[in-house]
């Protein structure tokens, strides 16, 4: 069987941001990713040292180390890094036959077949506070999503400041007839498992940051004709334990 | 044209809870409840002589009273008190032709035929802390729910403490077919709105206490296979803006 570089597998936690906020699920992380995103909040399954460190699970060891997990949670979400990079189609059906739900997230830039069979996509392009290339987003998000079509998959779009709202308004334009999430943009992802650079908040801090920021963005969002359909979040899992791993 | 008694027309504000959560939306409070519960954040929709003082309007007023406040939100959400009290299809289809969408919250005690032509339902049965009978509640729910079949509603409770979740648990197992919200409750309503009892706490202390009954709600709920499908919230307007009434 093959096998693939996992980082973590952790919960019961809940689902933190999209459609399924709120929860109760499990997670897989994989590692390996083809974006570097200047806030990442999980290096530790994107830099290249840290996947390589990273344990290698077939999907018969990841659903067993699942079932070994105290029991709760009927979805597992499938995460990284990005885990469109892999083969997982074997993986998912294996965790169906168990009685899970499975969602995944990624950020749209490359598909596979096997993200059709999952009950659930999160497509989270990157904007521009990410310091990627929107341009290369755009082209990738608009094949993926052709591809996407008769899935059930919905669109999340992380938001730090007034460029990343316009490209999502630009997003949303485009593709308005997905499902769209706001997601208030989290500063903890700068520091978040980078021994370089320390972040002294406590929980109530980290919540209260969000939380500004989330304001911020509602506050825009809900006099804008042109996001009339959309839903302002801030990370559940967040509000609830600040930027611990393993939540 | 027969006229309603409205306690307040507020927006552009998102709306706070269920499946709608966080999505731009402006309210329409109607007075008058079949309920007195314990913690009710609406006093001043249900107390006899509020509701006596509200405003007298039409549903042509009330079109052009939203009309008149900034634009932005594509969703109505008509709330009160119950405002499954009144027959307010005029006014849903009035809504409906000026393209906004409507939302209704009611706590399920009282069917009304205006109701299908909501584009949402969020039915909230109260829970035990509520102190009004769980008996009734659940009959009349029942009958609600029967009626509400082809609609497109879900669920809500609010929870509190122990005897709640239970009792969440309990129609979650009678309705496992229709889509469960919990709301961890927000002490603030045992003080909004009364003049005797008096709240000194600043937004971040109402909302680290809401968070705090979250984290305990989240904690029973992730690990609960009874629970595996629901959806834990809590109340965005108020991690927003605190109990500010008009939000």
């Amino acid at each position: 069987m093959k096998k693939y570089p996992v980082t973590e597998i952790f919960g019961p936690t809940v689902q933190g941001e999209g459609e399924h906020q709120g929860k109760p699920a499990y997670f897989i992380r994989f590692g390996g990713c083809d974006y570097r995103c200047e806030w990442c909040d999980t290096p530790h399954a994107v830099l290249p040292q840290a996947v390589r460190a990273a344990e290698r699970l077939d999907a018969f060891e990841i659903v067993e180390r699942l079932r070994s997990l105290p029991p709760g949670p009927g979805w597992v979400v499938i995460t990284g890094g990005n885990p469109a990079l892999h083969e997982l189609g074997a993986l998912v059906n294996a965790l169906q036959e168990h009685n899970y739900k499975v969602s995944v997230e990624t950020q749209g830039s490359r598909w596979k077949e096997w993200l059709r069979d999952c009950d659930s996509i999160c497509v989270s392009p990157k904007p521009p506070s990410s310091g990627m290339s929107t341009n290369k987003t755009e082209q990738s998000l608009s094949d993926f999503i052709k591809e996407a079509q008769g899935t059930n998959y919905f669109l999340k779009i992380v938001v730090f400041d007034h460029a990343d709202y316009e490209w999502a308004k630009k997003i949303h334009k485009g593709y308005f007839f997905a499902p769209m999430y706001l997601s208030a943009g989290n500063d903890a992802g700068k520091t978040v498992g980078r021994p370089d650079r320390v972040d002294n908040r406590g929980t109530r801090e980290v919540v209260n940051d969000l939380l500004e920021r989330a304001r911020w963005l509602t506050n825009r969002v809900m006099v804008d004709s042109a996001m009339m359909d959309v839903q302002v979040q801030a990370q559940y899992h967040v509000l609830m334990w600040g930027n611990e791993i393993g939540h």
